[in-house]
């Protein structure tokens, strides 16, 4: 059977502001609804004879991934949780062991969360060919065929062609060129971009892992041993699991399996890997601008321009520029230098700051909550609840809250007391009593809060009891 | 004596969106803590034996002269309303009249409440120059020693010295020149900018303007004749000061009296026209930055950028723009460019929306709110309540209310009952219910108001008693 593996890494750099580092790229809607992360496990799940996709992902992102997977009806095949990024090799060898373990005959479809495919059609095929070299015992690479001289990829030799149409042994991988050389290889033909996604038999990889890097296999079974179920999450132990070195499967595997393949496919792939790959790959208007939201623009060219909610963006006489909105921090860029945001998000970093860690709207298993207003000794949040959903019971050292309903029925408890609360109704939570917000309806509670103290950081937080394991 | 005339009119587009209607440019702290307005109060206030100043200013924004002056420590000479813009020329009328009925050997210092001056010692002197020619019954222009080929400003040529030093009989005003032009004045020397500022007896004013536009003469004395006190407030009946010619003291007086004098200064004086020119007139760092709030730049040169409350900016590898952030638009701009900002405002104007009119926070005589959150049926509001102040006494149609105070003690009425509320105490005002909110303390109420209902617009509002004469 064929297993998606769905590779939900990144640190959420690339596109700020509008990616942090608690939702980076694969969860955003970048175009149109559906984050990228949604759409890769909707295009795996749209395969001939395919089980639930395996995610692999951090414990900051297990809830978003579970929810993201529900909001579009993919079955989970299980969400494994890296205690720490180890690169592509000891990941790819966590979900080998998580799908051997129900199905020994498996073949993993690796996927990388955050790309875009715009030709699902050639990507089937493209998966079709790569199975039938699969099963021959062959681990393959999707290249995908070079349309101008990048040079931001490593690319693919092609060597001769394998029995099955469309397929080929794989000559060499080579690194990132200069332009010249990435000119050439677009001529020869015989190139392909290394696109990150793969195919083999689980237990093909993992003989291969363990010749080739047989410390790394070693330490991550050891983990993968150790590991503990926690509703949908496969949680691996951190210390076991960060005693393996860190690798990518091209250089721990691909690049020394004699049974390494290529399936070269053109499927308008792109790894949206700045705000000006994105704009390049976006439809656009006359004036070669691509606008989200609320713009107004008078003589402006080639930009990508996006608004956040409830905030508009006017832009004058500019060209080639990169503007994103949120609701905390607002980027503006010459497009051609978008790929150095990261020198921002280091000064963030180094600054000590949060603009690239967290949204303003923090996403929490229970809902979200987005911070609307703060003055001294006061924060107002605006906080939904899910159906279904509770918040921990818990109670604060130095902050009262007051809540106020305006939509949906929540059921409050307050110390002894237990009660619903609806729509246009509030009620008072003094400091240090212990209260938990409950949604037993099926419509989200949407409520204000104000929170009135001496101090109002998320750290004033005693958990007594969580349904998500927190406490 | 010497009585400053501050002329506050300006529709507030050309430093959009900074600028609104409601908030216009002299009202904006651009530079430093003060705004224009009391920039040019205190410099007039600091003038040998000065009245207070007299304000002429349209309706919207008579309460924030009057708050702006207090803040200040400046007192108010009176606060005339115009009606609708009639130009300069019957605004200094409406204030020679009513500067001329408490004292009619009254000397004008006309000042537009918009522009900066740099060097006060040097405005200083040239006020006396004026004094002295003003005395003689001269009309006196102010004009500005150019410092570089504008064309974006009218010209004065000045003709023979007069008699006291400093002081010239104008030979004739020009319009704004052409590039070429404009650097033979600079070269010549005998040419100033016309600033706007003008200093004459105020009954030589109304002479000259019944002798060379009678018409105008004789509209604004019936209009002003039909005047009405209130508190502080001078208001002109509309239907009659309308019918006057709209016209320029330019135009309608200064071109055509014999007894017109320039007293030429170099003072640091700016217009702040545009956001260029904020930019070219202020202090900038080593890459010819100007930055107001939280800024981080990399790789940025020649640009104005100005973040607004609790949002940063983040610029990368851009030149000569002018990015501009308030809580409900952003513009980026080219810095050349910013000229054309009227197109985005006509654009809003065109599309019937707000943001050239209010900032999202919105300044009411009792102080002032800020829609912090909207959803379907709900809205949260940041109110803050003057020491001294009330709202008025109210009810609404549409939707109920939730107070929750964060700071001071608000005596709040409710139907039949009054009770103060505190720091941490809130109280619902039922949907119906007369109702009213005051501040009988000596520091600020800033309290969280929840509104939930099927309609939330500003005009669901029923006045019954109104301490500003607005019921």
């Amino acid at each position: 059977m064929l297993h998606p593996v769905v590779l939900s890494g990144g640190s959420g750099t690339r596109l700020w502001p509008l990616s942090r580092q608690n939702q980076p790229k694969q969860f955003l809607a970048l175009m149109g609804d559906r984050s990228l992360f949604q759409e890769t496990v909707l295009r795996a799940h749209a395969l001939e004879g395919v089980q639930p996709p395996v995610t692999v992902c951090s414990e900051d992102h297990r809830f978003m991934v579970g929810e993201q997977l529900q909001a579009v009806g993919v079955p989970s095949g299980g969400i494994v949780l890296e205690p720490v990024a180890r690169n592509t090799a000891p990941a790819i060898a966590l979900a080998a062991m998580h799908v051997l373990a129900r199905d020994p005959g498996a073949t993993l479809l690796v996927m990388p969360a955050d790309h875009l495919i715009e030709d699902e059609a050639a990507f089937r095929t493209a998966v079709d060919t790569a199975r039938a070299l699969g099963d021959e015992g062959c681990l393959v690479a999707f290249g995908i065929k070079p349309d101008y001289a990048e040079t931001g990829y490593g690319y693919i030799l092609r060597g001769d062609a394998l029995g099955t149409d469309g397929g080929y042994r794989i000559e060499s991988f080579v690194e990132k060129p200069d332009l010249a050389t990435a000119e050439r290889y677009l001529a020869e033909g015989t190139y392909a971009w290394n696109s990150g996604m793969f195919l083999f038999r689980a237990d093909r990889y993992l003989e291969e892992l363990g010749k080739h890097a047989p410390e790394m296999m070693a330490t991550v079974r050891e983990a993968y041993a150790q590991a503990e179920s926690d509703l949908d999450f496969t949680r691996i132990p951190e210390a076991m699991f960060a005693a393996s070195p860190s690798d990518s499967i091209d250089y721990a595997v691909m690049e020394k399996t004699d049974r390494a393949a290529v399936v070269p496919v053109s499927c308008g792939w792109s790894d949206i890997g700045s705000w000006s790959s994105l704009w390049s790959v976006a439809e656009r208007d006359a004036d070669d601008n691509l606008h989200e939201g609320d713009v107004i623009s008078v003589d402006t060219k080639g930009s990508l321009v996006r608004a956040s909610e409830r905030r508009m963006i006017a832009t004058l006489g500019v060209e080639d520029l990169v503007i994103i909105d949120t609701a905390d921090a607002t980027l503006v860029a010459r497009k051609d230098r978008v790929q150095d945001v990261k020198a921002i998000v280091d000064r963030l970093k180094g600054e000590g700051r949060q603009e690239h860690l967290f949204h303003r709207k923090v996403y929490r298993p229970w809902g979200s909550y987005d911070s609307i207003g703060v003055g001294p000794r006061f924060q107002v949040k605006r906080i939904v609840v899910k159906p279904g959903a509770a918040l921990s019971l818990q109670k604060h050292a130095h902050r009262a809250e007051h809540w106020v309903v305006v939509s949906g029925v929540a059921e409050v408890t307050c110390d002894d007391s237990v009660f619903d609360l609806r729509e246009n109704e509030s009620t008072f939570i003094p400091l240090g009593s212990v209260h938990r917000l409950r949604n037993n309806g099926t419509e989200p509670v949407e409520l204000i809060e104000v929170q009135s103290g001496s101090y109002l950081g998320e750290d004033d937080i005693v958990r007594l009891e969580d349904v998500y394991g927190r406490s």
